[in-house]
């Protein structure tokens, strides 16, 4: 796609993305309709799937043609990452929203035949958006994006999976034991804008597409590696264990991996 | 004391807090010196050092026949709760401030004869202050604290230290495994404040004076229940592993450390 397209459209997503904001946070003290999915740590609200409506009728809208891949089911059965892809996480970190209402992110992300053209993660609550893409470049709240250091894992902070720490998932004990501290927020959005920000070398979780659809196009276009935990390659319709690092993190957790 | 001399107290150490997150933020963007101290993971920076001389200087003008605390070693060496004491964290989380200039606290605890009378927890980037005491309540900016629902373990979030659920201390994977999920925040002022507000159900962590000092005041008086891990009184000296949390929270968790 072309720049000047990709510019019209990120404008165009920036609006559907205060607006849906706005709509979440007038509903954010109402009582909230919780149902659980897979098990009592899996759950859907009302207000995810409405928000999810929303979005999908914005894209639907604007893009008639292409496929909508959402968390909650009200776009399209999308088994082939040909044409545009639209992929939507309405609340990503829905617990936190639950029991927290707080470090929660709204995700977009805009892929055309597998590549990635735009992303973008919202921290509602801190009312902070990270967006952009290969050709537009990475931005957090409209500034260009500070340069993110090479940290090694010995030398920084990393975003886990609590459920992977527990079961020592792929030697997370000793991954977390080898950096100066292991942090559990509980949202792929906040921990991926964190390592955007440089406040962690690395995120490792089990993520589905609308977990990381985002987060992969901005990783990649700051010069981060994301791959699945065994570094193999991250398909835009995967739905495995994720780490996404800086270069010399993501090596130094492929060797601990690997033993 | 009487509760005019506290409000008066009160008036008083908010503006030292203000001028206190004022200099820290004008100093957050320059580089730091930072030393470890018993580990690598155990830092001070020249910020620290800074802060508490600050807090230091302002109490001894303020209250001059006061002993006062201070993790970095500017107060006193305070070996006895009689008397007046004032207890300081000139950062808390020194680990994130250093490696994510965010989630760090300045906490200040004012207790007499070992009974506490004030606690201020400030998020400095989150500019939230949890302040009050038994006779003032318990204020989140300034407004009265939401009431706290006594959610039991199971039902809520948890916030433990990374460490003690790495090496499984009294069971902390089963406390995880029980609760809806773990959080790990790095910084006791930021998972206090997070209890404070009903975020989590509760923090786990070994604690030092300074680190529990303002919260054991804010917790007792919004109607938390705060000691030592293995249920046994918390006194205003100790250095241990400290357990907050609701009632509910807190009878689930001693149960599973009791194991």
């Amino acid at each position: 796609m072309e720049t000047s397209e990709l510019e019209q459209i990120d404008k165009t997503v920036k609006g559907w993305l205060r607006e849906s904001r706005d709509n979440v946070l007038r509903k954010i003290d109402t009582r909230l309709t919780v149902n659980t999915k897979t098990s009592r740590r899996d759950l859907v609200t009302n207000i995810d799937k409405q928000n999810e409506k929303f979005l999908v009728s914005k894209i639907r809208e604007f893009d008639p043609d292409a496929k909508i891949l959402g968390e909650e089911g009200f776009g399209d059965k999308v088994t082939s990452s040909e044409g545009r892809v639209w992929i939507i996480d309405p609340i990503d970190g829905t617990m936190n929203f639950v029991k927290q209402r707080n470090h929660f992110a709204i995700m977009i992300a805009l892929y055309q035949d597998g590549v990635g053209e735009l992303g973008y993660i919202l921290d509602v609550i801190g009312n902070r958006l990270l967006s952009g893409g290969p050709k537009l470049g990475v931005f957090d709240n409209g500034q260009p994006l500070a340069p993110i250091e090479n940290t090694s894992l010995k030398d920084g902070l990393i975003g886990l999976s609590g459920p992977m720490v527990l079961n020592n998932d792929f030697n997370m004990v000793d991954i977390a034991e080898k950096s100066l501290g292991m942090r559990i927020y509980g949202s792929a959005g906040i921990d991926i804008i964190s390592v955007l920000r440089g406040e962690l070398v690395g995120y490792i979780s089990y993520l589905k597409p609308w977990d990381f659809g985002a987060g992969k196009i901005l990783c990649e276009t700051a010069g981060l590696e994301i791959t699945a935990i065994d570094g193999g390659q991250l398909g835009m319709l995967s739905s495995t264990a994720v780490l996404l690092a800086t270069r010399n993190a993501h090596r130094d957790v492929l060797t601990i991996v690997g033993k």
